[in-house]
């Protein structure tokens, strides 16, 4: 995240908008479909995880599968990757043609040729792979993307932060009507970043942005854990978000078997979350064997004990996040 | 079919159950998902095609993931067999350790392979893929499946026929009396096919069963059309069908659609199962385009008018079929 560095946001991007359309673990259950959430920011969406039928559930979501314009993949287990060949396919049979990038850890391109040429199909519409390393930052639209390790087994596995562009700093009104600026098209130019004039004749002066406009204050930015253990480096990346959502694939009566298989509790991520100085935290990818919501309670208390207002979303839910 | 030749069933296969898990045709609506049906009988399952997403539609069926036999694809549009990586994992996962069968046309192998392998993921139990052609006819368990073409285009496509084996003959109660046959055990062996003796001493004397039972009576047979238009092969292969499952993608307005693309109306559907004097016919693969009752109804009125009692399943309908 380019802390520090200017980035003016004129388009005014404040809402990220995340859909969750599986927040399921390992396998789908008739509660909760397998991994995908759908984060859109201004008019760019983009997929973390694709499970298999993540396309029908975006059928049930405002979110257009026509609309996605990348897909993040975590890693290659089928519970995050094998919704894309049909997504893939039902997108080119509805005559998409805009681009779409592919990104996932090392393995992704072969996974994908695969996984896009198993059935006689091709797309008609233009799809890029793009294997990543542990810390490469690239750009989609105006969103800047990083990834980190992820510590689930052997297993290449990535963890996500998606920044959104910093955003202006905040207009001082009662310095702007002290220089006299009077208020009008000129403080939209300096909250824009312009200098502007003000007096006349030998009072002429410039103002320049920061004389009335404070420091840029950064953009919405959400990290996604992946499947991990807790670790230092999806901690590093998660550090100061607006939002996590990190993998809760069990309660404690679970440690062991979490750890076994790089996965957390929901107290772990909770752990994590409050180290990291997150300001809100969704757990996901929740094993199947939590369905009633008596087994689910425990799940929940415990994070809930460790980082207040941890939640638990649901498959379907849509969470608007704002300053 | 092994039409005269007798085929005892001494277990007594008498119900064939059909559980519809997709109906939908090309992609997934919110009403219906992509194509798969389970077809059981006696302890035998097998699913008549696999779209994405048939795991998670099995766990609303009584149909166990584990149990499935085999799978019979018709074709390799991935909505007939994208579903089969994520099952598959998913049954080793929860530690299945019995074969699985997968047939289908030229090419199935190849596309096994990638799907097989395109996530970092080895089954934990065994896997054959057979590739059929027209004509074939093999054994799963007590059933008896032959394959014919089915016009989809260029692209290797196959409708299936299930049979199960022929029942015994009729038991002629009167006729036994008749003999001094008392009823008991002998009736039984004469049932299943074997010789008895009556009377005692110089009056002793053999039975055979055709004395008393009737000629050999037809299973219940199903048959399964894939992605077709209309053709000769499929009426063929359905020919006296207990029950024909029968695509039929569109209604009489997209009647040029369909043709153009080797599919079905509901009518054509219909002639064609009236024609190979069908007992029953389910009509499946229903477009996306028809989504409210009001959108449905000419389809199943035009199916009807054509074929009394033409059914169009939902997800989740469960048939059970009886002679």
């Amino acid at each position: 995240m380019a802390r520090g560095k200017l980035h003016l946001n004129p388009s005014g991007y404040r809402n990220m908008r995340i859909c969750f359309l599986g927040t399921g673990g390992s396998w789908p259950s008739k509660r909760r479909n397998v991994s995908s959430i759908a984060v859109s920011s201004g008019s760019t969406t983009v997929l973390l995880d694709c499970g298999e039928g993540t396309q029908r559930q975006l059928l049930s979501s405002p979110v257009s599968p026509m609309k996605i314009r990348a897909i993040l993949v975590s890693h290659l287990h089928g519970d995050h990757f094998l919704g894309i060949p049909g997504l893939v396919q039902t997108m080119s049979l509805n005559d998409r043609d805009a681009p779409m990038d592919i990104y996932g850890p090392a393995g992704t391109l072969e996974a994908l040729e695969k996984g896009l040429t198993m059935c006689p199909f091709s797309p008609n519409f233009n799809i890029s792979g793009h294997e990543l390393e542990p810390g490469d930052t690239f750009s989609i639209d105006h969103l800047t993307i990083s990834c980190g390790r992820a510590a689930h087994g052997s297993l290449p596995s990535l963890s996500y932060r998606i920044n959104e562009p910093d955003r202006p700093g905040r207009f001082n009104r009662e310095k702007a009507l002290e220089l006299n600026i009077p208020e009008g098209p000129k403080w939209g130019m300096l909250q824009r970043g312009e200098d502007i004039t003000i007096g006349s004749g030998p009072d002429v002066r410039t103002v320049v942005p920061r004389e009335v406009v404070g420091p840029p204050r950064d953009g919405i930015s959400l990290a996604y854990s992946g499947d991990t253990a807790p670790c230092d480096e999806v901690e590093e990346l998660a550090r100061g978000a607006t939002v996590l959502i990190h993998e809760a694939t069990f309660a404690d009566s679970h440690q062991e078997v979490a750890a076994a298989f790089g996965h957390s509790t929901a107290r772990g991520a909770a752990a994590l979350a409050k180290r990291a100085k997150v300001s809100r935290l969704f757990l996901v990818h929740i094993s199947p064997r939590y369905q009633k919501e008596e087994e689910l309670k425990p799940l929940i208390d415990q994070a809930t004990e460790v980082f207040e207002g941890a939640m638990v979303p649901e498959d379907g839910n849509v969470i608007e996040v704002t300053h």
